[in-house]
């Protein structure tokens, strides 16, 4: 009895198996498709097939057209392998969705933007109980180099559509194109063949606070940046947004009316009491965070500035704190961006080539609650 | 040639193999172990070996004592099978975590409450580049009766470790438990044999902050509750800690002092606009979640009450937004009930027996920020 035949399984509409879930697959109950089978309708030796199925070199070369001719094959008889890898390297799309964070995944969950970001990404798998794999990677390893080091969804091969979060890894994304995995990477634009970015359109965000601000007449305008010298993508836009808005309406940015910090709430409560003790409070203030807007706010509240009407703040990227203060703010689409990158590996993975990189820039949008007022005559 | 005796590798120590990761397992590259061999080893027939490799019933009934002496004897020889799934069955503790939540994923990854749960989770976890496998389940299907619909990753096989989040489902739990997998469930004890429960102490939490409103010298004190009639079981807690505490301090709270809402800062707004509209202003107010309370003081410096000068607020859970806003609240272990789920699971994934129901019970705390002070006189 050769465990091989005994695994097999398949369909005889003698067409296309129309497969919905890898699951089904898995567990459908058809009539046995022997290896000899296979070899016949490929016209490749078993020895080849064995090893295609396996994914190990048996001293057997296999080329890529002969792959895609065993593949064409099996699918056509409606073959299903016994090893749940086989299955995902013969029906790509079955296979499961893994989101890939540069470390950690515990700080992201934590991260309302990014939460949210991941909500969209649950959001958009249309399976009744939805799953997804979550794991994470080192932004700075060379997995070319070292491949034993990849993230363990990447490794076992159940995995095949990814999303990766964080720091750009070209070597990361070239292992995963490689294999043919589509990725969808949410972050700087690298132009690599193959790879999706998705980012929003931070320095439009900046661009609308500031343009807000000044049609509203205010003159002593406050930024709340991110640390001085960021690396970080978002932070060095949002900064690049602030210039071209001071550049296109003629208001000058005074240094030291930017504070930097981490963006949380200490931080912005830190900028507007070191502002107040300057005696430089400023009439507006754009916080490149929620967070930070929360923290100016609160500052305020306790040092007896009154929001709107001596005080505006804008924060960025409407998380749950900014409609929980209804604080005006900058709306990042987080949802959508998870979503669109789901969308754009379950298109892809249905196809065989991957095409050139994307770069995906989803607009922002301003949304006024009740933190901002016109400046006053005073 | 044999596919299964190709895909058999192990190693030569002749005990039992010292496998850390899954993927190192898969990966490595040892001397290959046939089929004949196991079965000499095991003294079972080659026909009984590949049925329980393969999960797949060909017509020969394993009993589950030749299944431990078959595991056992691969083990032994350092076996490791060329399916996921059968390292898996064989090798328990290399199968990955799974985190099951009744619908929807989405949603509790927005919880702030539960983001920390999970940020727990990720962080007892040892591996250097961490995984889960995040999947829902629904809290009401009878998994007994229809297998077909249970979550993926516990169809797959490739998870051996579960910890479930949300609505409580027997038969889901029985299922898993059958399987000898081990379950942590963050929820309401469940007598079932084998499971791990796992919660805050609700009921103290109420005490905590009640008891801390009488020794201020509190008398007017009103809770901002969760929905009236809610089944939720830390509702119910809540709502039976305050109750206790009242009865407790002989502080009696009156009816209309406790308002009814879904717990977002809306429902806190709200409820205090209620109480002020009725010329009812409390001293104190109790908010079963930070969001309410948030929402409690977000109102408050509209409406010009002084916080806590006038108005002490008192929170629950300690999510970021207390911190954000120096708001006091009860502290709810939500890392360390992630973080002692993974340590449950694994230590009994060692084991081969499971135990009885255990239900653990975490301490909550009391966290004086700057929203709470004594009465005063006035």
């Amino acid at each position: 009895m050769n465990s091989f035949s005994e695994a097999g399984s398949g369909k005889d509409q003698g067409g296309t198996v129309e497969l919905r879930s890898l699951d089904k697959l898995i567990h459908s109950n058809n009539k046995t498709i022997t290896m000899a089978a296979i070899s016949k309708a490929a016209g490749v030796s078993q020895g080849a097939i064995s090893s295609l199925l396996n994914d190990r070199d048996y001293g057997i070369r296999v080329s890529e057209k002969t792959r895609d001719r065993v593949f064409k094959a099996c699918r056509e008889l409606g073959y299903i392998p016994n090893d749940l890898r086989a299955v995902v390297r013969m029906y790509p799309h079955l296979g499961d969705l893994c989101v890939l964070v540069s470390q950690n995944v515990a700080a992201l969950i934590e991260n309302p933007f990014y939460a949210r970001v991941l909500n969209g990404i649950f959001g958009a798998l249309t399976a009744p109980m939805r799953n997804v794999m979550l794991a994470e990677y080192d932004a700075h390893a060379d997995y070319a180099e070292k491949p034993e080091l990849l993230p363990a969804p990447v490794r076992n091969g159940v995995a095949s559509k990814f999303i990766c979060i964080g720091g750009a890894n070209p070597s990361l994304f070239q292992t995963l194109l490689k294999r043919e995995h589509p990725v969808a990477f949410l972050g700087r634009g690298v132009p690599l063949p193959g790879l999706t970015t998705i980012e929003p359109d931070y320095a439009d965000a900046s661009r609308m606070a500031i343009g807000h601000f000044v049609k509203s007449g205010h003159k002593k305008i406050a930024i709340v940046s991110g640390p001085f010298g960021s690396s970080d993508h978002s932070v060095a836009e949002l900064n690049r947004g602030v210039r071209n808005a001071c550049e296109n309406s003629g208001v000058t940015c005074d240094a030291q009316n930017i504070l930097y910090g981490n963006l949380d709430a200490k931080s912005g409560s830190e900028a507007l009491a070191a502002l107040v003790a300057r005696k430089q409070t400023p009439t507006a203030i754009f916080c490149m965070s929620d967070e930070a807007a929360a923290g100016v706010l609160s500052y305020a509240n306790s040092a007896g500035i009154r929001v709107p009407s001596q005080l505006s703040i804008i924060g960025c990227a409407d998380t749950a704190i900014a409609e929980t203060l209804a604080l005006s703010t900058v709306h990042f689409p987080a949802g959508e961006i998870g979503a669109t990158a789901v969308r754009d590996v379950e298109l892809r993975v249905a196809e065989s080539e991957l095409l050139n990189s994307k770069n995906i820039m989803l607009p922002v949008r301003l949304v006024e609650r009740k933190s901002t007022a016109p400046a006053t005559a005073a």
